[in-house]
């Protein structure tokens, strides 16, 4: 053997495991199967005590299995009637891959995250060899994995993306352009391997290029989350990542499947986190046993720095009393403009209609859901255990102009003017209002008080200052007192939400 | 043997080591090893091939090691001289811990981090069974983290603190506020092990407690760094975390020797990003060969998630165009008070000097060094090579203060005023000073421009907006478009800085 790093691959073996109680220290027994074995002709390779006294594992040709297992038998016939020996048996199909690498346990620890868990493993530090013995079909991925270690061959991330609609397909495309940056700079490879609609989907191992959009369209494969699930598996792909761009209430319902089956989860979807606080719970228990992360830092404020900094924030002790701000870039528009222009205010919702800023129906956003389910998340964030129900939120649609159909709503939709425009003109001087997410009360009880709701700040008040469809984060805590940290810009749009996604793969695949 | 999860801890063992060539295949030798070895009456246990062809190790009571070897070098020495053999040999004083566990690979993942490095290592996955060879002093260690993971015993992460002035003692204070329920809520126990100033310190493996004030204050112990570094490995502590809290231009030298050592580095201490660029990529270098992590989210904005939003964001390929904003908390006040008030330029430096805003020496903050070494900080995570030279500093000192005293200073401070005033007086209506750290240029080209200056902004600005001490920092990116990113807050202070530190401390042992 030279000093050169490689893989020595011996197929078709077999291991006879020769089981039985308290092995440890009886002078003689693996003689006499090495003995029984070489009169056999049969030639021995690795061989391991599982545990101290538990058993003796042998490697054989396959061909020379059968032959082993019933001179073996033959030989212990007494110990096996006397129960010492408890059973006799072997493994087929089975390949070695032995190599030198001073990664052995970085190698061991990304086989264990594919779940590939050797049968056999022998290891010695001294010189840094390895015998790994896994079953024939794991070869490849495992060769894989400890070359990627050896060689410093890219660590490969596959992506499972569902949804390409804004949000997806952008962040398909700035993956797709940034892919060669961050193999060079990172030895990080992000390949594309599934792109889904609710309708159809298209899968392709060696990840999707640029003409991914024509694939998509012109498939024929109908969407099957098992099919996404057994195609990773079938080609044994390592580090996958679920990537969920929808805002499917269905979707969310197979998140532990993935992550059962070894996909760690980034979502701009908000369904999950604001389902029931068991289900909120049992999936962090489910995550913590497989070890696998959930990130979804786009859920609030999309590419900016809010959940992390919560998060952190709360770990370290830091008491935050309080978060305000304006939760939903639609809104931040719709009252940016009203309250400082004189117009009226269904005016200016149809405005941002027709920039494409609200819903198909605004009612969606006016009613005050969205920004609710924004504050709800942040709320779990700090471990308190509210419920969508205890929200307090202010419905900025009337009550005639609900149970009405979309198109009846548009046509009635001056019927708000008046209501608002009473709400502006009763402000104090120099005041604007503002739709804004309030999360307070006693933040170290169980439940906080959640409120959503239109009030009146002064214009020069950082509230106030809002400008464009811009989101705005106040967080409030002990350390930093009276002035909050402020946390400001685009909390909407598919290019800063896909970029924030992006962010929450890559801090995914360094960790990996 | 019982299901229970249970360590055996054999210790008093050897390893008879059994190198050759080529021994797969070869029947028969590994046979005449075993009856050589029982027929001497020497009770054999674990047995390993190492490599796949290139030796075997067999375990033996310690006792026994010395005939084994005679026994063994007898029987082989006529393959011995043939060279077949090359060399037979025990090694002694070691231990063997067998266990079943699931965990299997995180812990020899966390060995491995540990710098615990098995002699020899047997696996079966069938079984979960696994036993591993450690010389006898590594025993404890092993078994802790052995016992870490099978029992969820709490990962324990030792901090060495350096620097227990205004930031340190606060973060102290922190931790050993949170400590409790990060243990219950992460199964994380942050244990302080060394404090240290720049002539005591005090060791305790077990952690220090609220007083450690008194420990350090009435310890006879002189500081020297080797002695942690010893302390650590002396006791096998595991999870090794070097937290410096100095601002100290000579400790930041021993990094290196700390990342050799097995231990991580949190920093508040801005000298070591700000040294030329190619010590500064060297020690990324030993940083990712060394696998050690070297987080420092304080240096800039102290506790606001400044730095590790532009790493994410540059990484996932979001083109950064502009970083500007007020970095120092000190001019911010000086600059926020003299902008809105009717009063001298040197009464308002004063005033910050009263309140403990600045240095003892306020031409330390007026230099504009400290905002320069926060701006190069940051346009090196954009990978921008620029060197402290390479800053434009707007120096607030006018030459004839330079080259005096303290005191002298402290009495001609008026000569400032004139050129202040003039300065204010020559804004537009409704505009403010601030002075400014602002990274532009073509960010894609090796350097970019890094400008430090005062500048007249409107009142009504977000920058104009600016109030108390606070800092802001903008950050424009392609996709944010003209409203940057925000983020505005304390940029400094004892309990926000610590309070970051502390985050980075938590980011370190969540990946642990």
């Amino acid at each position: 053997m030279t000093d050169q790093p490689s893989i020595n691959i011996y197929r078709k073996k077999a291991l006879v495991n020769f089981e039985g109680k308290d092995f440890l220290g009886q002078i003689g027994i693996d003689s006499r199967i090495f003995n029984t074995l070489n009169n056999g002709g049969i030639s021995v390779g690795v061989i391991s005590q599982q545990a101290i006294e538990n058993g003796v594992s042998v490697l054989v040709d396959e061909k020379d299995a059968e032959a082993a297992v019933t001179l073996l038998s033959k030989e212990f016939k007494h110990e096996k009637n006397a129960g010492i020996v408890s059973n006799i048996y072997s493994i087929d199909n089975l390949c070695v891959l032995g190599f030198v690498s001073e990664q052995n346990t970085k190698i061991l620890s990304e086989l264990q995250r594919n779940k590939i868990f050797p049968l056999l493993l022998s290891q010695a530090s001294s010189t840094g060899r390895v015998n790994i013995v896994v079953t024939d079909n794991q070869t490849e991925i495992t060769q894989n994995i400890i070359e990627t270690e050896i060689f410093g061959k890219p660590k490969v991330v596959h992506l499972a993306l569902i949804g390409h609609g804004n949000v997806g397909s952008t962040l398909i495309e700035q993956i797709l352009d940034s892919a060669y940056d961050i193999l060079t700079r990172k030895r990080i490879d992000l390949k594309i391997i599934a792109i889904s609609n609710s309708k159809k989907m298209v899968l392709n191992k060696s990840g999707f290029r640029s003409d991914w959009r024509q694939k998509i369209n012109y498939s024929n494969t109908e969407t099957n989350i098992q099919d996404i699930i057994h195609y990773a598996k079938d080609h044994n792909l390592e580090n996958l990542v679920l990537v969920d761009n929808t805002a499917s209430k269905d979707f969310v319902k197979n998140y532990t499947e993935f992550v059962d089956n070894g996909f760690d989860i980034v979502s701009s979807n908000k369904i999950f986190n604001t389902s029931s606080i068991s289900d909120y719970r049992d999936f962090r228990n489910i995550l913590a046993k497989n070890n696998k992360k959930y990130l979804y830092e786009t859920n609030v404020g999309a590419g900016l720095p809010l959940i992390d900094t919560i998060k952190l924030l709360h770990l370290s002790g830091e008491n935050i009393t309080r978060i305000k701000g304006v939760f939903s870039g639609t809104l931040s528009y719709v009252f940016n403009q009203f309250s400082v222009r004189d117009e009226k205010f269904s005016s200016i919702v149809k405005e941002a209609m027709n920039k494409g800023f609200t819903e198909p129906d605004p009612r969606e956003d006016l009613s005050g859901n969205d920004v609710a389910r924004k504050l709800l998340i942040l709320a779990r964030e700090l471990d308190l255990v509210n419920e969508f129900e205890d929200i307090n939120i202010k419905n900025l649609v009337t009550e005639p102009l609900l149970p009405i159909s979309k198109d009846e709503f548009l046509s009635r939709i001056e019927e708000l003017d008046e209501v608002f425009q009473k709400t502006k003109d009763d402000q104090e001087p120099n005041h604007v209002l503002r739709y804004v997410g309030d999360l307070h009360g006693d933040l170290q009880k169980d439940k906080g008080e959640l409120d959503v709701k239109l009030i009146s700040v002064p214009a020069n008040s950082a509230l106030g200052q809002l400008k464009g469809s811009d989101s705005i984060f106040e967080i409030y805590t002990e350390s930093y007192g009276e002035n909050p940290i402020v946390i400001m810009g685009a909390g909407a749009g598919a290019k800063v939400t896909a970029r924030g996604v992006f962010g929450d793969i890559l801090r995914l695949s360094e960790t990996k």
